[in-house]
C-alpha cells in the first residue's frame, strides 16, 4: 500500500521508507565519521537542538520569498535571539573550529560571520600578543566587530598591487590610511558595508617615502554609538549578488585617515618611534591565515554538497516519471533510470573522498598552526600546496555537483522552494573567493615544479607525492584495466590515477624544458599554463584517492564490514568517474586500451547496481534537520507535492490579487473595446 | 598613453580600442550572418530603435535590485509604453518569427510573452480555422490573453499521466473540467498566475465514461473587468525561482468547470454533438508546436551565450591582473593568459556552429511547418530528431558557458551589476523546459535506433546520417591525427567526430543485441541508457559540424576571406574542443594514437594564439546595445570601475544608513558596556 509523504500529518512517504528500510550498515558508525567524530557529531547536534528550542531561530521556506532588506532584519533577528539566548557558548567562549555554529544551524549568512572568522583569526594571527588580549575578547562579545579588507576594486589576488596606503607621520607617531584612486576602493569585504566598526585594511607602508610592503592595519570605521562612519570614511553596500544576498559584502574609502602607530598589527612586523622596521617574526606565518580559510571550503565543500544531494535523492525516490515498469503501469521512480544514477552515484563518491580527504588537511593544518606558532615552517609547503588544489578542485565538484542535483529535479530544481537555487547560489562564490580556481591550480603546481627540479638533483619526494620518483616505472605498465575485474580493483585504480598524473607530469616538465629559452613568465602563464593547470588538477584528485584509500583501510578506522564495503565501493566510483572524465593520458601512455573505456562503463555500472539500494541511506547519515535547508521536495518526510503547493499558495505574490502596476497599465488595456 | 573608459565621458578605454583596431576582416558580414541575414538584422536595428526612443523602454541596472514585485511593475510599464507606441507594428501585425522584439529588446521576461509564443502557436497550430480566425485577432491585440496549461504539480514531460479531465456532457453539449487531485494542479506555465484570462488546458478526455486520450481546452479563468478567478477556478503564483523571477509561472486548478463545445481544439478532432470523435488531422501535426518552441531554444542558445562572452571579452582586455608581463610592471590582461583563451575561445567556436545549425534548423522547422499544413510528415522524424538534440546539446553549451563567463570575471562576475547572475539564472530553465536534457537525448538517439533497424533491412540513412552507412570503414581508419597539421585538417576532424560517433553508435548497438532477451523497458532505461545517451550526443554534435563546414564552404556563403578564415579556424576550434572532451573512443578505435592528445592540445594553442587578436571584433559582431544587458564591466566602452563603483553607491541598501532591524536588534547590544 502507498503512502503519501505528508509533513502536515507527520508521515513518511512509503516509497521513501523502503529506502530507509534497506540500510544494511551502521549509519551511525557513518554519521560520526562524516562529521568528524563522534565528539564533533555531538557539538553539531548540540548546536542543532539550541536552535530548535526557539521557533524564530529555525530556517523557513519564507526566506525564500524576502528582499535584501528582509534578509538582513530577519538575520539579525535570529543573531539576537543567540546571541540572547546562547551568549556563553557561542559568543563569550567563542574559539574558531571547523564546524561553526552558524555553518549547521544558520539559514542564509550570519551577519558578523566575518568578525567571527576572518577578522577573528587575522588579528589572532597578525596581531601581538598584547594586541590579541586587547582585541579578541572585545571581538568575542560583539564590542568590536570588523572585516578584512584587502581586495580592491582594481585589484584582487595580487596583493602586491595594492594601491592603499598607510603613511607614516613620525612626528605624531600615526599612520595615515588613504585610498588615493578610484581602484583602491576596498571593494567586496564581508560584514563591511554595515555590520562592522572596524577593519583590518591592507596597505602599502610608506616610511620616508618609501614603500615597505603591505601590511595590516586596524581601522576603526564607525562611532560606536551611531554607527555613523568616522570622518574621512566613506562605505556602503556593493548591491545585489548571484547569491550570498544577506551579505552586506561592502566597499571602503579612506581618506588621510589617522590611526595610533599601536594599531599595525605586529606579530611579525613592527615599527619603531623612529620609522625603522623590525621584523618579528617570518612573513611566511601569513600564509597560515589565508591557509585557514581554503582548508575551511576544503571542509564544506562534502556538507554543502550533500545537502543538495539529500534533496535531490530524495525526491528522486519518490518522483515517479514515465511508465516505464514491466508488467505495470505505474510510473518509475526518478531514481530507477540508470541515467540518473549515474549522476548521483558519482556525487556520492566524490563527498566521500572530499570528505576524508578534507578532514587529513584539517588535521596537518592544526599541526602547521602550532609549528607555526613555533617558528617552524617545513609544512608550509605541503599544505600551501594541498589546501590551494583542493580548495579549487573541491568547490568545483561541489558547485558543478549542486547544479547537477538541481537540474536532476527538472522543474521543481528551478523553483526556490526546492531549497536547491539558494544553496547553489550561495555556495557559487566559492569557486571565486579566496583565489580564482584557476589561479589556485596553478600555486598547487609550484610544489610539483619544484619537485621535479628537486629530483634532478637526487631528491626524492615524500609523503603522497613519492609517486613522482618513479614516473618512469609507472608509464611502463600497459593495457592494465581492460576487463571489469581488473576496473574495480583498488590497486589497479591506484594506478591509473598515478599513471594520469605522471604522463602529464612528465609531459609538462618535457614541454617546459622545450621552451626553457622562453622567459619564466611566458612559460607559465602563456605557454605552458594549461598543462601546468591540467597536471595540478590530477595530481591532487589523485593524493585525494590516496588519502581516501588510506584512512578507510587503515586497521579499525571502520567497524561495521558493510560500511567498509560500501565505501570501499564509493573509493572506486570516484576513481572511474575520473577516469571516465579524462582518460587520454591513460590510452596514450598505454594503461588503457582499446576496451577500457567499456570495462571502466561497466564497472560503473555494477557499482550503481550495487549501491543503488544504500543511496539513501548512505545520504542521510549526515542526518540534516529539515530547518537547515527548507525543501518542499527534499524533507524527511519524503513530502513533494503537499508541501510545495501549501508553499506556493503562501508566496507572496498571492498576497494581492493584482500586482503592483497591473490594474494602473494594463488593465485598462485589457478590458478596453476594440 | 592609456586611456580609461567612462560612460560618464563618452570615453572608450584605449586597451578596449586596441582591441576593435585590430579587426581584418568585414564585421558587418558576421553581424548579418548571426543575426540570420541583412533583413532580418535590420529588422532588429529597428526594434532597438524602437526601444531606444523611450528612456523607459531601456534596460537599467536597476532592475537587479528590485524586488520580484518592482520587477512585474517595471516589466507592465513598459510593455504599456510599446503598447501604446508601436501598437499596429508589434501588436495588431505580430506574426511569430524568430527574432521577436521582446528577445532584443526587453529586460527580464515579458509579461504576456507565452501569450504571443505558445498560447498564440497552439490556437493556431490545434485550434480549427474558425477558431484562429475568432481568436488570433483576440490574441494579437491582448483582448484574450492566455497560457499553455499542460504541466501538472505530478507530471513533467509524461503527457500521457495527466490527470486532469475534460468530460463530455452530451446533454449540455459542454466539456467538465476537473482537477481531482493535487497532483492534478496545473504548476508552472508561464502567464498563467496574473497575467491570462484564458488557459490552454491539456486534459484527459473523457466520453461516456471512456478515456479518449488527452487533447486541450480553451478555458475562460477570469472575469475580464474584474480579473477575478471565475467560478471554479482557483489560480495563483508558485513563488520565487533560482531566475526568471519577472515571469508569473502559475498554479491552476479547475473544479467541475463548465465550457462550450466549441472550445476543445478542433484542428485535429472534433467531438459531434453525439459524442463521436472525428480525426480531422494528423495527431503528429502536434509534434510541430513543440518543436517550433525547441527550435526557439537552439535559436537563442548562441545569443545568449554571446551576450554573456561580449560581457566577459571586453572585461578580460580592460582587467588586468599579477605582473607577470616582462619588462613592464604593468599588469597582464586577463585575456592574455592561455587559461583564459582556452575558456573564451572555445565558447565562440560553440557559438558559431550553434548559431549556423540553428538557423539550418529554422529554415527546416519553416518547411516542415508548411508540409504538416499539406499532411506531409516525412520530416517530422529527422526534425523531432534534431531539435530534441539540439535543444539538449545547446542549451547545455549555453548555460555552462555563460557560467564560464560570470567564473571567468572573478569576484564581480558574481555581483548582479555585471549583468551575468541574471543571465545565467533566467538561462538556466533552458536545460530543464520543454522537456529535461537527459530526455531530451533519449528523444534524439530514436531515429539512430531506427536507422540500425533499417540498415539491417539493407535501407540506407541519408543526409547527415549518412555516415553511418559506412561505419565499419570509419572505424578502420587508424592514426589520423597525430601531428598539429593533421589536427588541423577540417576533413580529419570531421572523420574523428565521425568515428567517435560511429565507434559509440557501433558499441550501443552491440549491448543492446547482447541484451536482446531483456525488455524494451530494461534495455533503453536501465542496461544501456547511459550508452544510448552518449551515443545521441555525439552524433548530434557530429552533424552540427557537418552542418557548419557545409554553409560556411558553400560557394559564396562567405564573401570576405577573412572571415571565411576566421570561421574555419571556430569549425576547428569547436572540432578539437569537442575531442579534447570525450576523447576515448577514438583511442579505442585507433584513430588516435598516443601523440594525438600533444597534436590536440598544441593545435589548440596554435588557434587561439592566431584568433586572438580578432576575439574582441569577432564576439562584438553581434552590436548588442549596452541597454540590453546593462553591465558595469562589460559596456561598450570598457569602462569597467566607474560604473562599477556608481552603481554600488546607488544600490538599495545605501538609501539607509542602517537596514530594517539593525537599530532595534543589535545597537543595544554593540553599544552596551560589558
Amino acid at each position: 500500500m502507498q503512502t503519501t509523504g505528508s509533513i502536515r500529518n507527520k508521515v513518511v512517504s512509503s516509497d521513501l521508507q523502503a529506502e530507509r528500510n534497506n540500510c544494511n550498515f551502521d549509519q551511525l558508525e557513518l554519521t560520526h565519521l562524516l562529521w568528524g567524530g563522534q565528539k564533533e557529531y555531538q557539538r553539531v547536534r548540540g548546536i542543532i537542538a539550541d536552535v530548535e528550542r526557539y521557533e524564530v531561530l529555525k530556517g523557513s521556506e519564507k526566506w525564500y520569498d524576502m528582499s535584501r532588506e528582509e534578509q538582513h532584519e530577519n538575520a539579525l533577528l535570529r543573531l539576537r535571539t543567540m546571541y540572547d539566548k546562547y551568549f556563553d557558548k557561542y559568543f563569550k567562549e567563542y574559539k574558531p573550529s571547523m564546524t561553526s555554529w552558524w555553518s549547521v544551524g544558520f539559514q542564509g549568512l550570519m551577519p558578523f560571520m566575518v568578525t567571527f572568522s576572518m577578522f577573528y583569526s587575522a588579528v589572532k594571527g597578525l596581531g601581538s600578543d598584547e594586541q590579541g588580549d586587547k582585541w579578541l575578547p572585545l571581538i568575542r562579545t560583539m564590542k568590536m566587530t570588523g572585516c578584512y579588507a584587502q581586495t580592491e576594486l582594481g585589484h584582487g589576488s595580487f596583493v602586491q598591487g595594492l594601491e592603499t596606503t598607510a603613511t607614516f607621520d613620525k612626528e605624531k607617531q600615526e599612520f595615515i590610511i588613504n585610498s588615493p584612486t578610484i581602484t583602491s576602493f576596498k571593494f567586496w569585504p564581508g560584514d563591511m558595508a554595515i555590520y562592522s566598526d572596524h577593519a583590518i585594511v591592507f596597505a602599502k607602508l610608506i616610511i620616508d617615502g618609501k614603500a615597505r610592503g603591505v601590511h595590516g592595519f586596524m581601522v576603526p570605521t564607525r562611532d560606536r554609538q551611531t554607527w555613523a562612519p568616522l570622518p574621512g570614511i566613506e562605505v556602503g553596500e556593493i548591491g545585489p549578488k548571484f547569491g550570498f544576498n544577506s551579505k552586506d559584502n561592502g566597499y571602503l574609502a579612506l581618506r588621510q585617515v589617522r590611526i595610533p602607530k599601536g594599531n599595525m598589527l605586529s606579530r611579525l612586523v613592527e615599527v619603531d618611534e623612529n620609522g625603522k622596521m623590525h621584523v618579528k617574526g617570518d612573513p611566511r606565518a601569513l600564509y597560515g591565515i589565508m591557509l585557514e580559510t581554503r582548508v575551511w571550503i576544503c571542509r564544506f565543500a562534502s556538507q554543502q554538497l550533500s545537502q543538495g544531494l539529500t534533496i535531490a535523492a530524495r525526491y528522486a525516490v519518490v518522483r515517479r516519471q514515465f511508465s516505464t515498469l514491466d508488467a505495470s503501469k505505474e510510473e518509475r521512480k526518478l531514481l530507477e533510470y540508470q541515467t540518473h544514477m549515474f549522476k548521483f552515484g558519482p556525487l556520492l563518491a566524490y563527498i566521500m573522498v572530499m570528505n576524508i580527504t578534507s578532514k587529513y588537511l584539517i588535521q596537518e593544518y592544526e599541526t602547521l598552526e602550532e609549528e607555526l606558532m613555533q617558528k617552524k615552517f617545513d609544512r608550509l609547503d605541503i599544505m600551501h600546496h594541498l589546501s590551494a588544489g583542493y580548495k579549487a578542485a573541491f568547490s568545483k565538484i561541489a558547485y558543478e555537483g549542486i547544479d547537477t542535483c538541481r537540474q536532476a529535479c527538472g522543474g521543481v530544481g528551478f523553483s526556490a522552494h526546492s531549497g536547491l537555487p539558494s544553496l547553489q547560489a550561495d555556495y557559487a562564490p566559492n569557486t571565486t573567493y579566496e583565489g580564482d580556481n584557476t589561479v589556485m591550480f596553478q600555486q598547487a603546481a609550484k610544489l610539483l615544479l619544484k619537485t621535479y627540479k628537486q629530483s634532478l638533483k637526487g631528491e626524492k619526494a615524500q609523503g603522497y607525492l613519492a609517486y613522482l620518483n618513479d614516473v618512469d616505472g609507472l608509464l611502463k605498465l600497459k593495457g592494465q584495466i581492460i576487463t571489469v575485474e581488473q576496473a574495480l580493483d583498488l590497486d589497479k585504480l591506484d594506478k591509473a590515477l598515478a599513471v594520469r598524473s605522471a604522463y602529464k607530469y612528465k609531459r609538462t616538465m618535457a614541454l617546459l624544458k622545450e621552451i626553457e629559452s622562453k622567459s619564466e613568465n611566458e612559460r607559465v602563464h602563456s605557454l605552458a599554463a594549461v598543462d601546468i593547470v591540467g597536471m595540478a588538477h590530477s595530481h591532487i584528485l589523485y593524493v585525494a584517492y590516496q588519502i581516501f584509500c588510506a584512512n578507510i583501510s587503515q586497521l579499525g578506522s571502520i567497524k561495521c564490514p558493510n560500511l567498509r564495503g560500501h565505501l570501499q565501493d564509493l573509493g572506486r566510483l570516484y576513481a572511474l568517474s575520473e577516469l571516465k572524465n579524462d582518460s587520454a593520458s591513460l590510452y596514450e601512455a598505454g594503461y588503457f586500451e582499446s576496451t577500457s573505456g567499456t570495462a571502466i562503463q561497466n564497472a560503473q555500472k555494477h557499482l550503481l547496481s550495487k549501491l543503488r539500494p544504500y543511496m539513501i541511506p548512505l545520504i542521510e547519515a549526515w542526518n540534516f534537520p529539515d530547518h537547515l535547508l527548507p525543501s518542499a521536495i527534499g524533507n524527511s518526510y519524503g513530502d513533494i507535492y503537499e508541501t510545495q503547493l501549501e508553499w506556493a499558495r503562501n508566496s507572496k505574490l498571492n498576497k494581492n490579487p493584482m500586482p503592483k502596476g497591473f490594474k494602473e497599465y494594463m488593465l485598462p488595456i485589457l478590458t478596453a473595446k476594440l
